[in-house]
């Protein structure tokens, strides 16, 4: 079978990278659990954060203050288990979440349909993932995606600009380019500035305040290699880790790595 | 005298383009009234639009959800009086305000000093004045900026994305633009994302819904001669729309044309 929308569902005989949007969130609604890294080549990905619509203010604010980390690309209304960039379920079709109570991970589930609220508002941010089928298409190679692991993320020790009742940390994905790649991905990835855009670091960890590479705050460990680079990325656990820092009452989000995959192409995101 | 910060202060001597944002806030302080389309050449210009706090996540997700005309530069704590790319008093430092009560205005002061309340979030946002000295470095001639007088704003039939209890219409400046040069236009308005960015529309005011350029919504009727495009850009004036549209309880803007002269490069707001 081919990945067709008309056809009758997704298949495992289907390579992930062809899968349309609406077969890949059938298999995380039906328990597949997944980093979404090269899924559905060539459609954006987005993190997801649920707040209480008392907090929504500060999510905004906090994402607008702090646009490279948290750029918004669709905001709910209250209850809303769909998105206008999401033609999904919410509460069902990413492949793993997370629900946090005064800051803390009470529970990573494949859905969070029994403890979703009526109050809550939807942020889906853009991700880093989005680029990532263009920078493989011009030959840069991502070890992640090799591996089938989720990838490397890691706290900094950057304070984002707080906003209401929340404040923390950016945080980075962290890919190791080969060294005669780096302005390229530069390039690539600075055409996409709603999924986080150009590196906000290139190859000083230290310099960041992350003191092992081989031990990522959220993901899996990613080899750098002699002749590569460790590059950095902004990235949309940022709010995630906004809400372990600040401890609001009740929140949810995607587990990280494992994304929302939106029905908007990432051409839709670049920039001339 | 010199245009130099570390002078007595502004003087009428000193031409507009050539003040610096310290100085022309200082003479609309003490009471100049004027548009401000080419003060301060170099400097970012805002729209300012300050709603009570209960009103503020309506106003951040109506900018989200209408970011061509709505790009938020700025969003001050509840009550504050300064932004931290104006350092002047929002309540005094503009030339002229609008006051709405219930989406009417009831007063166009020169300061709102008596009317300010401590619970209003004030926004900056975006304007295209701000990309007019580059375009005038570039040898684009613009018509308001050598009469003097204020820009030409329309509201539109295109209506912006609602959010909460806002809604309202795209409002456009408009600009008459020698045919040969509208691309140059183009392209460089197009580098500044943050304050509008690219026209929204280019030559048919009809298909905006704009029957008549001689008769403006907003500011002064610029004319367009033989040989020059009228060519619209989204313009900050849209939440005062959205007020006037919504009828919220109250809400204070900048008078169209007369904004805040921020403390940030025009550069600043520049893309590659």
């Amino acid at each position: 079978m081919t990945a067709d929308d008309s056809g009758p569902g997704p298949s495992p005989a289907v390579p992930p990278a062809e899968l349309r949007p609406r077969q890949a969130r059938a298999l995380f609604r039906r328990g597949v659990r997944t980093p979404t890294a090269g899924y559905c080549a060539g459609y954006a990905q987005a993190n997801l954060i649920a707040v209480p619509r008392d907090l929504a203010y500060d999510v905004l604010l906090f994402a607008q203050r702090n646009p490279k980390s948290c750029p918004v690309l669709d905001v709910t209304e209250p209850g809303d288990t769909r998105a206008s960039i999401f033609a999904g379920d919410l509460r069902t079709d990413l492949p793993a979440y997370r629900v946090y109570a005064n800051g803390v991970v009470v529970a990573e589930p494949g859905d969070v349909g029994d403890v979703w609220r009526r109050d809550l508002v939807s942020f889906l941010i853009g991700c880093s993932f989005t680029f990532e089928a263009p920078m493989v298409r011009a030959g840069i190679p991502l070890r992640h995606l090799e591996t089938g692991g989720n990838i490397a993320m890691f706290r900094t020790d950057r304070p984002c600009r707080p906003a209401g009742r929340l404040r923390g940390p950016l945080v980075v994905t962290m890919r190791p380019i080969p060294a005669d790649r780096v302005a390229d991905a530069v390039r690539i990835s600075s055409r996409y500035p709603a999924v986080h855009g150009a590196p906000v670091h290139v190859g000083d960890p230290a310099a960041l305040g992350i003191a092992d590479l081989d031990r990522p705050d959220f993901g899996d460990p990613v080899e750098v290699r002699p002749g590569e680079i460790p590059v950095f990325w902004a990235c949309g656990v940022t709010p995630q880790a906004a809400v372990m820092a600040s401890a609001p009452e009740f929140a949810i989000s995607h587990a990280p790595g494992h994304m929302a995959v939106t029905d908007v192409r990432d051409t839709d995101y670049q920039v001339p």
